[in-house]
């Protein structure tokens, strides 16, 4: 039972921690948050984990994990996989926030080997025949680039993106990538 | 002489603060790193720019101001503009940082009205019959996401990314909204 109840403790912590993390980043998130959201204690919290940093990266490597389970790449139907990326940024924006800190807060760690073996699966599987002329990393690029960029608009943006409602904006992300590939 | 060298002071601080805030975000900055490098003062920040919100909000105004002016927008030859924005993004990348700490950590702010009017001028240009048949508002948003996309790859990314030079990375920012553009 106290091994369940440690595991129990930990799930609610990591869950406490994605939401302030994904909303205050790194340096903004407060520990004792938290621990209060958490039913837990600073204390608690640093002995399962060891510190801030460690606890974000603990956050974030769950959050990729998800995040590279539920969109599922296909070399072969570039614009299907990135519709499905944007159904997922668009309902766990959590996630896309939290990839954002962790690119301008964790800018030089050893980087998640889950995610650099993804890169390089996909990179091997798109070749150049499927990449519309475009070297299959760049094209990578473009795809994700596109089909995060509505959760990249600046407040200032948002009136006017108010006029595009999600369904349309899917079809853009989708048709986008669409006429990359076609060439 | 008093009055130029307040004048003097602000802009040291204003640059010290841009290289903080693009660094470390709003959460992370240092009020005393920055008066430090700006061989100023804490006491004479807040007496400048008020508080910490209120110095990001002058370094990221300052910011646009100069991305405006320096990526002209042209509603005709949008693969022009977004090489352009690649360029200025690519040669300045705290102006890109800021941008998207200004994202995470000031969302619900007034919003800087240069980049509203920027906004509404832009998709008014673009109309319907220059966008490929995507809506104008649709098409800002991919081209933004497009030609800022190398700056928004995580760091796993960074040894695929490296075997693309940047001549490269023009080229596919370029060609890609051609081809939106193009249908």
């Amino acid at each position: 039972m106290v091994v369940r109840d440690a595991e129990a403790s930990r799930r609610r912590i990591l869950r406490a921690a994605t939401a302030e993390f994904a909303a205050h980043g790194i340096a903004g998130a407060r520990m004792d948050r938290v621990a209060a959201q958490a039913e837990s204690s600073k204390e608690r919290i640093y002995a399962y984990f060891g510190n801030k940093d460690a606890l974000f990266d603990a956050v974030f490597t769950a959050s990729v994990g998800r995040t590279l389970e539920a969109v599922a790449f296909d070399a072969e139907d570039l614009p299907a996989y990135a519709g499905r990326m944007f159904d997922y940024f668009a309902d766990h924006p959590d996630a896309q926030r939290l990839t954002t800190w962790y690119r301008l807060e964790r800018p030089t760690g050893p980087g998640l080997q889950a995610v650099i073996d993804a890169n390089r699966v996909r990179v091997e599987a798109l070749g150049p025949a499927r990449t519309g002329g475009f070297p299959p990393v760049a094209l990578l690029t473009l795809v994700q680039a596109i089909a995060s960029g509505w959760g990249t608009m600046n407040p200032e943006f948002a009136g006017a993106a108010a006029t595009i409602d999600r369904a349309e904006r899917r079809r853009t992300v989708v048709e986008a990538v669409r006429r990359l590939v076609a060439g």
